[in-house]
């Protein structure tokens, strides 16, 4: 059993999704940031950074936080959406870092400047959407060769999807990118895509 | 032999002090990003996201982009700097998600909107350098109990320095975070550490 600590956030998603593909049975303990939950001691301890998702495995009794971390210690557990070659796996590795490096931070920004800070500041909003259309671009150019940002399905995609699938939220469009629209389409199909989604 | 794709930066330094420490032969190329290097079609062939850096390991044929999967995967190819027991890798590699994902993009845009951006925008500022600083007390209390992040030196502490040490650079002091501030002293003196942040 996993005990899943998250929110209804694209990276509190990636995990829930990732445990709906590889159907390990978890237990979903919501810490609403808008409530500051994620500040509590008993949090702390879990993560000291007091950001979400954070696991712990009852089977071995290891914490892991940082979504990226997660997604691929679920998937060494369970040998699945990994490839297990050296050059498959990095290929997998490199872009779950470049979402987690570039895609998350990046949107993330745009998120606060376009809806969440109290002045609109014309200069950072430019630079965040810029920014995120720029990363729209390496991904569509990436699928226009592959079904899959690495060929085959593989948590590249799980930790990539939830901040794409936020486009229009974002007041942007993908109809300049439809490699990438494709893509998004083709994950919405996926019960585990659509049931991680849901969660909380 | 590795081939290292790489420039003076934060990001770009982490590859150079990890070959120096785990004492693996490279050829460095580098990729002035002043003078756009990183978009000519040669480089977007190894790494599309026209970022530094990337590694070609000539033994194996295997392209790598995005400086934690490097580090990664010069560990698990040396044995070096990362555990190999479940716990002790998750905590490196959770601690090096932690880096990848808000210590580089977060002090990253408090250097762009600080010392880059045409317009001095005190909004965007004072979010980027609050947050640096709840970062480094991150660091910081994880640092009164270990001597390196994750208790022994591995690729969390290489992927965290270069951007702790040009914390005068950036205008801020780490006299309120004296864990941190031995932290980056001691490895100062690393000699591997010394010659990887002195490439190019």
């Amino acid at each position: 059993m996993i005990d899943l600590y998250t929110f209804t956030t694209p990276n509190g998603y990636k995990p829930s999704i990732m445990l709906e593909e590889i159907q390990l049975p978890y237990n979903i303990h919501k810490i609403d940031i808008t409530k500051n939950d994620q500040f509590k001691p008993e949090y702390i301890a879990i993560n000291p950074n007091s950001k979400i998702p954070a696991i712990i495995d009852q089977e071995t009794g290891i914490t892991v936080f940082e979504s990226g971390a997660i997604l691929m210690y679920l998937a060494e557990k369970t040998g699945k959406l990994l490839p297990s070659d050296q050059k498959g796996k990095y290929q997998v590795i490199e872009w779950l870092m470049f979402q987690m490096g570039s895609v998350g931070p990046m949107f993330g920004q745009l998120n606060h400047f376009k809806k969440y800070a109290p002045e609109k500041i014309p200069y950072a909003i430019e630079r965040y959407e810029k920014e995120t259309i720029r990363l729209y671009g390496v991904l569509d150019k990436q699928l226009s060769n592959n079904e899959y940002i690495c060929g085959e399905y593989s948590i590249a995609d799980i930790a990539t999807y939830p901040w794409v699938a936020i486009y229009e939220m974002q007041g942007l469009t993908l109809n300049n990118h439809l490699h990438l629209k494709r893509w998004v389409e083709t994950l919405q199909q996926r019960p585990a895509v659509q049931k991680g989604m849901s969660i909380a």
